[in-house]
């Protein structure tokens, strides 16, 4: 056999790739670290999956998902035309990498956020601008000025790991100032008081991004979705994989969208655990950053993050801890239900 | 609302996109376009769709596919390390451009072949290689040659759309002397006489690509899987989208591959049909291509194959045709089912 000689592009040998959450295969654990939602989809997608046609599992999907992007269209107020559905939102944020970022085309993102998007760009070999958040992780004045040297700027709103949203206001500001694409990453918008999918038709440079991961409990299936004007979206769609969404999730995706009242009662649940959580922890002395998502970012009363997140991992509930120098005071609980969030309590009184 | 300027990279704008084959939404058509199989996933399959844990849903899929990656190892007579799945072949193919082609890393392909390779090096901003066949598409001496200063091969065995396959001989040649990735796209080497899915252990630069589209009959499942050196893999698996592949087709796919036996009996049943076209139209007077896949590459007595294609059209019988130099006198026809040649054959008797 001949010796083996690395054929990787210098970039990809070079990185060291994603690492996501932890998928712990032993399932009795307390699994507080992915922000999956711990009600299960709507009954309609239970349903759905008894009554599929497997003969037509032999066909292509639909490359071009007509029925659910009509669907999502409807519900969201948007035409066919506006949307993009892709194999999760992760699928989505690398065709906006790919379609937008190159050598000569940078991508700006805050700091901290979603510590993929670093990947993506060195992937894709286009340089990226890190613009710092305060350290109560508000938005800095320069942000704008920080931002033009980019052409796709990507705002994560709620935040992540934040967990914070950015006012409405200077999101409008920054739509109409920004001389490029402002990608939105609404993965959790839907557990925020208010969000950005009317954007779409003011601002002819906004994408706004979302998700059945989270709000609509559906993680495994993967869909993602983005809205934007035609221009941008068929732009986006010579850049997708042809068939990048599967028949199942095609199907099942437009169900569970369909089912908006399933969304809301679920939402509102789990903004009801995120308000009794957040004040339990206040009373602990943690430090609770305004949550806008379905997860809490929480710095003990004494700042030893990675004590308490080991401590946590030792008594089988997994959270996450991100290590680095605006985040490594903070732990990262996703809002599970009211009895998981009362074991985690009940451990943390323990200790504090 | 601000006027629309293109923010798109150049070569995003400049392109034009893959036309996938038709996927006609009326579905008594006799559809023959794009390589489906005729007969339906096996039955563990229907069964494994009724006793799925919906529950499940709501968690992420295993990023690395373990279970499934074991599975296929297992069958095909590898170790996990060796095995990378992606959101169907197209999907590998994405991975495997963005991890070795860039603007200074060529690829180089067969000409004719998959049309999808020249829209993937464009996406990617790489140059790229054709290859030119004979006109009775077999390969020409000056192969490694002209392939020679790129740094991925793609070999489509058998190729597409001329259904035929490069000699074993001249395979192993070809890899034993590239200095570079060998992707062998056996995407329907289930239905050919021999295949390269040894050639991993001999050839540290050999990528063998599989999917599960045409002879698993699970084209609307959307899994494609690869078999490498260990370091290769590894290498691609950096580039992945990290959660690509969803929870139902890991679940699925792994009880379609366990399933050889109705493999077999299905390719069985395909090969038996393509012998009967095939004779049926040389009959006819028609030059049809040696065929070791689930379609025919085949040209009618008077040469006029788009004419041939629309009068198929008229009669609700669709196939594919493909403009060019090389391949405009042919039409390509998926093996259907008996009855559905039957129906062409009565046709094409008519007018022949």
């Amino acid at each position: 056999m001949k010796n083996y000689k690395s054929y990787f592009r210098p970039s990809i040998d070079a990185m060291s790739g994603y690492t996501p959450g932890e998928q712990p295969k032993v399932m009795d654990l307390l699994k507080l670290n992915t922000n999956e939602n711990p009600y299960p989809p709507c009954p309609g997608v239970v349903d759905g999956l008894k009554n599929i046609d497997t003969e037509r599992l032999r066909l292509y999907p639909d490359p071009s998902a007509d029925k659910l992007r009509d669907t999502i269209a409807e519900v969201y107020g948007y035409k066919r035309e506006n949307i993009i559905v892709s194999n999760g939102s992760d699928d989505m944020l690398t065709i906006a990498f790919r379609a937008f970022s190159d050598a000569h085309n940078k991508v700006a993102f805050l700091e901290p956020t979603y510590s993929l998007y670093p990947v993506l760009a060195n992937l894709q070999s286009c340089q990226y601008i890190e613009i710092p958040l305060n350290d109560d992780f508000s938005i800095k004045d320069d942000l704008l000025e920080k931002a033009a040297p980019s052409n796709l700027l990507i705002l994560t709103r709620p935040n992540a790991p934040t967990a914070n949203c950015i006012a409405i206001d200077d999101m409008r500001k920054i739509c109409s100032e920004f001389d490029g694409i402002v990608l939105i990453d609404e993965a959790y918008a839907d557990f925020s008081a208010d969000n950005c999918i009317d954007f779409v038709r003011e601002f002819p440079n906004v994408i706004v991004s979302r998700t059945v991961s989270k709000s609509y409990s559906l993680a495994g299936l993967r869909l993602g979705f983005a809205i934007g004007s035609a221009e941008i979206i068929a732009g986006m769609m010579k850049v997708k994989d042809s068939y990048n969404v599967n028949m199942l999730t095609q199907y099942l995706a437009e169900i569970a969208i369909r089912d908006q009242e399933y969304l809301n009662e679920t939402v509102a649940k789990i903004k009801a655990s995120r308000t009794k959580l957040t004040e339990e922890l206040k009373a602990l002395g943690f430090k609770v950053v305004d949550s806008q998502s379905n997860f809490l970012f929480t710095s003990p009363p004494d700042g030893d993050a990675e004590k308490l997140f080991k401590f946590l991992r030792e008594e089988n509930i997994i959270v996450r801890y991100f290590p680095g120098k605006k985040t490594a005071k903070y732990i990262r609980i996703t809002i599970g239900t009211e009895e998981q969030l009362e074991r985690l309590i009940n451990f943390l009184k323990k200790i504090f």
